[in-house]
């Protein structure tokens, strides 16, 4: 999947290490039949098969099995898909609770004698969607519809066609005849398109001979919305229409307010993330196409305000993690490590799925194990050789030295090495973990806390704290929780709020620069900072949100990157932040516990009349509406406490109004019930 | 290659891990060319090309290169098989010179710079048959040659053909004609094939309205003398050939004499070796058609006597090692990794290749650490869950605690890394592994020497030396030149010529006892029981070597192993050792510096009138001729010496005799000449 970027028409893999299958792996069970029957196997892969330790003459596609206990091992290899295996009877079916080992070790003695102590490691199979015979995994292609261009207009010696907005599919042409030469260029802007010297992804395809007009559709689906075509030779066409390709994701999570322009906002953000949301949690749809574990993090987190789509955090949590050796940071960005073990927190705190902890926890350790092995003398961790210390996209931000940031999340990853640890029962690594991850919190106060600046020090050089301060490490502190209130309100002052602080121009780190403001309770500030930048972005006319945006750019220049006329991402999955503050600090809900056993809701409207909402958790969602007096709310999971600010004394039908201090009031909410409050915001 | 063995007609692939290669390389190099030129590209997979950090336009098969510095590189993705190049022009051409790596972590920043630390290990790729377009490496087949069988005759309901001798290939039948099943059983001897139920290779072959009759060879390659054939329904054919598949090997080893029985030992020892070097050294042609890394140590050593076919000696060892994570010894068995290691001092001793050190060093590094991390608080290595402790197919063999074997094995192993770490210049590592394998020594003679016993114990139980004693450790420490005299003198008698130790029964560990015996001088007693074991197997009509065999058992019964009637390999590449004995205890050559830069011919008749001779070397063949009065020799590499015993002054044409003491002489030999010494033996 990571090797359909192209560029130019040029295949464009990704420069890390790409891990593949295991080739030969065996699957087994035991069952207690109630009564004989007979299965049936089908495999990827040649196979055998072996029943109660005995091996089956040939390929066996149908097997008797006698009532009783009956151990079923099928061995199953594959070079060039992954093995998979669906075994279909009465009791007898493949689902997750096979076990799987890439290394059976079932070796005999010279008397036949099989080994009693092989020292296996199984684990439990992984199950998708192989339930039928004729569904191999290995043909496994998302889905697509049809949809229709826009408009279609002459353009010199070719046809411009506009999709209406940002798209993602393989393009048809209708009707196509002739002989020749078809060039096509997309363009996630109209200039692109007809840039034909330097738009991004083109195709250059060759039509042979075609007598009897055909629809054809291309291989390879891309990203666009306009389509600039010119034909050679011969080559005619009729029309031009699109097989639009998507993963089919439910409609859970969803957001409505007074504000038409916030409305569309998040319209445009969750079409974004419909684009980014395929075989994994992808970057961009033009570029890269790859699975990046920093913009990922990011997807998952408005994912939960979105589509809850657990089985897509999942396979990107462990496609990003890929196989032993670890030789190198994911993604070769020491920051996109950490994320990953950070995303790993979140998946937990949102889903409470302690399964899916047990299972990655041997490759955290390794990974983490890595990490701390890269740390120098003075057990800080700086950029070493093949080490890419990313941060951000910024203009000569300084990645030389040992950069706080870097260290801070390292800490936050220590601490969610002991959370899991906790989780799967390893108390002595857990204390390991906790006393890490305290020594380097105490480093991170020592070497980066600057008691004149009131703020964290960018780096460390020579062991030197070096002059600058930027956002980064001082934001992720605040909802890290790692300051005491002076130190917070220092930050706030001093960097958030401070314009002489170097100004962050990505949306990926807005959304960690807009979280810190909400956590810091300047809510209204970032309401029109939201409505500003990605409001901004809709008034240049984007119908998906960018991979960066500087107001202060004009025209075409917007599109330019990379040192690229359109090396710009126009539809970049960390663009669509606001569902996830929206969803998080105004519709105002999130777990306490994990997967909303517990949660908090926390409404504010700020500059908004009303505002109505869906957010999903594990069994379905929680809904809310908003308005200056009135609050409805209605939870399907777990135990919420409502928190409000009332000018009055809140009243409900249900349940019982807590007064806390001031104007702030509580309201416990069990689930399945209804609840309305009347109040004065 | 390992997944081509079937049990009655059953897919049986190994236990072990089986690792895939890199689906992702980058290949690249940098020429300096003196003109431009035009080259041509071919890949086996998907790729792109970058010129001087350029990337190219789509998937070009021809590129302009300028006069000058140029840099190639080509990126190839091939998921199903091994990502290949080829480049062919009047300069610049794809050969063992041209760097490879599956992370080359070229990474831009926002402004399209490339990283300037990328960290990337490059590796010199591996240079093989990909140098005509045509020529793809994934469709690399052995060749066959056209065999026709001795005899066929009518047996129940079928025919029963005989090959003459034990071979390898694809049955071919011709006029194959009707509809139904063609029943085809293999044996490696005649009632194994009659064996319709218990024979261990089965075809069943369904044969679909033939109505010509048509030639038709089988899909997979099988091991058999015999194969008895069982046509169903209306299945004719007229007879029955084969296509012989093997490994073209230049024939370079050779040994001659004048007792007719051992010059047929050494032939059917040569064709044991021929049948079993394939795309790897296997075990046994029927099986497992796997590599083992204990098997193929000795087919290493057979073949520096034979072939001398030094890539596949690489390529086996390489296969045998697969790729990190290191997770279990080589083919899960603990002695076999020690071979591994072994078996890399030997390549070095006889082939004096550096540079495959030096690419294998890190993972020789990583092997040996997976060793001694597995070692117990005494400094052990005993059986862990998943380890096997094999030694030898020998009936009750105590597998149990710490058994001395493995850490001499372990010991030699560490002297190895020692050695190897010197080679490739690695002073730190060499010093430490000197020092283990130091520490390991003294605990060898400390732990398990019994002074009473003279002789090295088996094991070593909850801290006690066992009773038992057995061959193993006592006849390898031996040849590693652990004992001082003494204690060489208490081994050979109190365990090498005691028969009330336990006996050997394979191959396997005859070679080994057979060669502690040469090194003590017993060379005599050992031509003896060469003629007894191996004349006595040919006696029983064996054309290829066993894996196994007890003189005591009748009939049948020697072909049964496992608890199965026909279990045992009739040709086994561990059954071939004569040629490496007589080639280096008998012709008496051996290197005694790396690669033959310096060796020694110390000839010995035993029994026989006369013998000649070739060893090979990388240089050629070293030629001898030895009569009890005459000896002629011809090498074409190194410096010699010819060690000799007369009665008499020995003399030369060429060269001068030294007189060492008593009987024993010494002639200095240089390459290119042609000795000949008149002696009396």
């Amino acid at each position: 999947m990571q090797n359909r970027r192209t560029e130019r028409g040029t295949f464009f893999p990704p420069f890390w290490k790409m891990d593949s299958h295991y080739v030969l792996v065996e699957f087994s069970k035991e069952f207690d039949l109630p009564a004989a029957e007979e299965i049936r196997i089908y495999a990827e892969g040649k196979y055998n098969v072996k029943i109660n330790g005995k091996m089956l003459h040939g390929t066996p596609d149908k097997v008797k099995l006698q009532k009783g206990k009956q151990k079923i091992n099928v061995k199953v290899y594959n070079q060039g898909n992954v093995p998979a295996l669906y075994v279909a009877g009465n009791t007898v079916t493949t689902d997750s609770d096979w076990n799987v080992t890439y290394e059976d070790k079932e070796w005999i003695d010279e008397t036949g004698k099989a080994s009693d102590q092989s020292g296996t490691t199984y684990v439990k199979a992984g199950k998708w969607n192989f339930d039928e015979p004729t569904v191999r995994p290995s043909a496994f292609k998302l889905p697509v519809k049809p949809k229709q261009a826009l408009s279609q207009e002459k353009q010199g010696k070719g046809l411009l066609v506009d999709f209406g907005k940002n798209t993602f599919g393989f393009l048809t042409l209708h009707k196509l005849v002739g002989t020749g030469r078809l060039n096509i260029y997309y363009g996630e802007s109209r200039e692109e398109a007809l840039s034909t010297k330097t738009s991004e992804t083109i195709d250059l395809l060759e039509v042979h001979k075609n007598q009897q007009p055909q629809d054809s559709t291309l291989d390879l689906s891309k990203a666009f919305r306009f389509v600039y075509l010119e034909p050679e030779g011969t080559v005619k066409f009729d029309q031009v229409s699109m097989q639009y390709e998507y993963l089919p994701v439910a409609d859970r999570g969803f957001f409505r307010s007074s504000d038409n322009e916030l409305n569309k906002i998040w319209d445009v953000a969750k079409y974004t993330m419909e684009l980014t949301t395929r075989e994994f949690f992808i970057d961009g749809i033009k570029r890269d196409r790859w699975i990046w574990s920093g913009d990922a993090y990011q997807s998952y987190a408005m994912n939960y305000y979105l589509g809850f789509d657990s089985e897509s955090v999942k396979r990107t949590i462990l496609a990003l993690r890929g196989k032993e050796p670890t030789i190198s940071h994911i993604n070769t960005i020491m920051d996109y490590t950490f994320y990953w073990f950070l995303s790993i927190a979140d998946y937990y705190r949102y889903t409470g799925d302690k399964e899916f902890i047990a299972g990655i926890y041997p490759r955290m350790k390794s990974l983490m194990q890595f990490c701390l092995d890269r740390r120098n003398s003075d057990g800080l961790m700086k950029g070493l050789a093949g080490d890419w210390v990313f941060i951000d996209w910024a203009e000569g931000l300084s990645k030389q030295g040992e950069v706080s940031f870097e260290q801070l999340l390292l800490c936050r990853s220590l601490e969610t090495m002991a959370m899991c640890a906790d989780l799967v029962g390893e108390p002595t690594d857990n204390r390991h973990y906790q006393q890490e991850a305290k020594q380097l919190k105490d480093k991170l106060f020592a070497y980066y806390w600057n008691d004149q600046k009131k703020a964290f020090a960018h780096s460390r050089i020579d062991g030197k704290q070096t002059d600058n301060v930027t956002r980064y490490s001082n934001m992720f502190a605040i909802f890290f929780n790692y300051l005491n209130e002076q130190q917070q309100a220092g930050v706030k002052a001093n960097v958030l709020l401070n314009d002489q602080v170097q100004q962050i121009t990505t949306p990926y780190m807005r959304y960690y620069e807009l979280e810190a403001l909400c956590e810091l309770g300047e809510k209204d500030y970032v309401m029109k900072e939201m409505k500003d930048y990605w409001g901004g972005m809709l008034k240049l006319g984007a119908t998906t949100f960018w991979e960066e945006f500087n107001p202060a750019k004009k025209g075409a220049e917007h599109y330019a990157m990379y040192g690229r006329d359109f090396g710009k991402s126009l539809c970049h999955s960390w663009g669509a932040s606001p569902i996830y503050l929206l969803g998080k600090y105004y519709l105002g809900v999130q777990p306490t516990a994990a997967g909303y056993a517990q949660y908090e809701i926390r409404p504010y409207l700020a500059s908004l009349e009303w505002m109505e909402g869906k957010v999903p958790t594990p069994l379905g969602e929680i809904e809310l509406y908003v308005s200056k007096n009135k609050i409805k709310i209605k939870s399907p999971i777990g135990t919420g406490k409502l928190k409000l600010q009332s000018k009055t004394v809140p009243r409900v039908k249900q349940g019982q109004v807590k007064h806390i201090s001031g104007n702030d009031y509580e309201l416990v909410l069990e689930k399945g019930i209804a609840y309305e409050v009347d109040y004065k915001n």
